[in-house]
This record gives structure tokens, sequence and C-alpha cells, in this order.
């Protein structure tokens, strides 16, 4: 048996890691993102909640003093990239699950067997919704939105050299707020 | 009751035609391709075959001389290009219906009732499709692919100020060559 890996970028506060995680429970497979968090921190000796809030941007001078115990140099997103990158694999070559954002569409690019989706949405819907999901906070919604996208397309770009959200990258792509978080999860699901 | 239209930009040899066309013949309603054309043709003078040929690229000076028997002017393409943006809003109000190309996206981009498709596929199965589909030229498959890709991207751009092929700009993204063209049809069928 083939495995069958559905890997999900998705823009910030579009629901991308809800639809994973439907489309993986109704399937009846694994969804892999807080757990993939965990188990890179655990190798690499990064913190966990800098992994989190770190792992998605592009690297900078700022990520130098941002790890918990591991010995300091010039390439702390590069080797939590290349632990990224074997886990990815890893957990792909296990058996058939969900894995959402990391970049996983392009470290399994070649697996004729994944299929790559995108979420997006307007920025209404994604600021309704982040204000919902996560609370409010001192910068404007739309401000939060415009700030994490800019990261996760530098991101991105850098260690993949894809343009983010550019069709050609992904085998299909839904817009959340004008399908519904549901239809989407419907489309997907129907293509496993 | 409201009008429902499918409008279907994609990338040559794609496929989104023959998807376009599949979609309205199983919802039973028309589709405008090349019935648009000779409408456009009719209203403004110009031979439907340069419409056919001129009417996705972005507007140059050779432009001018291809008509076939209205009065010269610098502006054709922007003649042409009202008279569409005239017919496609017509169209769309006239009843349900599938519009396949012509930045018909774009022109009905504030109708609630609009999804937009975008069809899209690797070079490989563009290349053997086209070959199938028109014949072979004096031009390798792939040098005829980049020629209009890159024809359609300008003249899209030109006209909506959007980004060809990005996510963003439409409700759902499909790779007809890792989906398949019936699967395609299934899910666009599905969302209407």
């Amino acid at each position: 048996m083939k495995n069958r890996i559905i890997t999900i970028s998705r823009e910030f506060g579009s629901g991308g890691r809800t639809i994973g995680k439907m489309v993986a429970q109704e399937l009846g497979i694994p969804c892999y993102d807080s757990e993939l968090l965990e188990k890179i921190a655990k190798e690499s000796g990064f913190d966990e909640r800098y992994i989190q809030e770190a792992g998605e941007y592009a690297p900078g001078g700022f990520l130098s003093s941002a790890f918990s115990h591991h010995p300091s140099g010039p390439n702390n997103a590069d080797y939590l990239w290349n632990i990224q990158f074997r886990i990815i694999t890893q957990l792909a070559e296990k058996g058939p699950c969900v894995i959402v954002g990391r970049c996983a569409d392009y470290i399994l690019r070649d697996k004729a067997d994944c299929l790559r989706v995108f979420i997006h949405a307007d920025m209404d819907f994604r600021a309704e919704r982040i204000v919902k999901v996560y609370g409010e906070s001192q910068q404007s919604p739309q401000q939060r939105l415009k700030d994490k996208d800019k990261r996760r397309a530098a991101y991105h770009r850098f260690y993949t050299d894809m343009k983010w959200g550019h069709a050609q990258n992904y085998d299909i792509t839904l817009n959340s707020g004008s399908l519904g978080i549901d239809k989407c999860v419907q489309i997907i699901k129907s293509l496993y």
C-alpha cells in the first residue's frame, strides 16, 4: 500500500489548521502540527515556544539569542530546517497523514502520492476569525495578518524558492472564506 | 432566483476550456467561449480570428494594423476591452453560465454569486495535450506554452492589475494534470 500524504499550507487565520485536523479525523489518519513541533523541539534542544514563533520566519539576526539550551551559532534557523526536513520526510514514509505548514509541500514535492493544498481567505474573514480564535491583541487584526503573512511568505521563499500562494505550486488551492470550511474539508477528503 | 456564474481562467493546454464545457453541459447551462468571440466580433467590427489571436494579449503596436473594417486608432485593444467588459457583464446578468477566459473573473469580481476558478497543469502534461488537441507546429510545444502563458499573463495584468495564477484571486485553483480533468469537473460541479 502506498502512503497518502496531504500537506496543507495556509494563510494565517484562514482556518487551514482546522481544516487539516477535520480532514485527518474524518479519514482516520494522524494530523501533524503541534505534535510535529514537539518532535522537532525534542530532537533539536530548542524551546518549543521558540520553534512555534520563529520556525516559520525567514532566518535573521533576531534568531540567534532566542533558543533555549543549544550552543549559539550563526545557523540556528538552518539547523532547525534540517531537522524539520528529516522529521517530515520520516513521517511521510511512516504512513498516511496530514501535515500542516512547515514547508511540507516543498519537502515532499517529489512524492507522487502527496496532495498539496493551499488555504487562503480574504482579509475580513481572517480578521474576524483570528479575534475569535486567538483573542484580541494590541495590534489590529489587519496588522497582525499582514505581519504574519509577510513572515510566512519570506520563510517559505527563503527555504523553497517557491512563490507563496502561487497556484502552480499546489494541486488545489481553496478560499475558505468564500467556500466555507466544511466544503473545503469535503473537497480535500474527496481527493484522498 | 440569483444568477450563478462560473468563470474559468486557465493556462494554455491545461484543459480549462474542456473542463468549462463539461461543467456547463452537466449543469445544463451555457458555456461562453467561441460564442463570446462571435458576439464581440459582431459588435466591434473586428475580425473574429483577430480577436481570438490578439484579444488575450497585452496591447501593443502590433494591434493597430490587424483589425478588419474599423477605422484605425491608437486604442483598438482598449476599445475591444470595453466591448468585452460590457458583453460579459450582460451575459452574467442574463442567467447562470460558464465563461472561459477573457478576464471574466476580474470583470465579475464584485458579483457575490460568481465562482472564480483557475486551471493549471505542469509543462509536460500541457505539452502533450496541445500536440494532441492542436497538432504539431514549427515551435516546440514547450516554447508555444511559454509564449502563450507570458502573453496571457501580460494581458491579464495590464487590464486587471491582478497577478495571473495567484491563488488569492480565485475561489479555487485546480491542477488538472495531477487531479485529472474529470475530477476537476466533479469538484467545480459540487460547488455550484
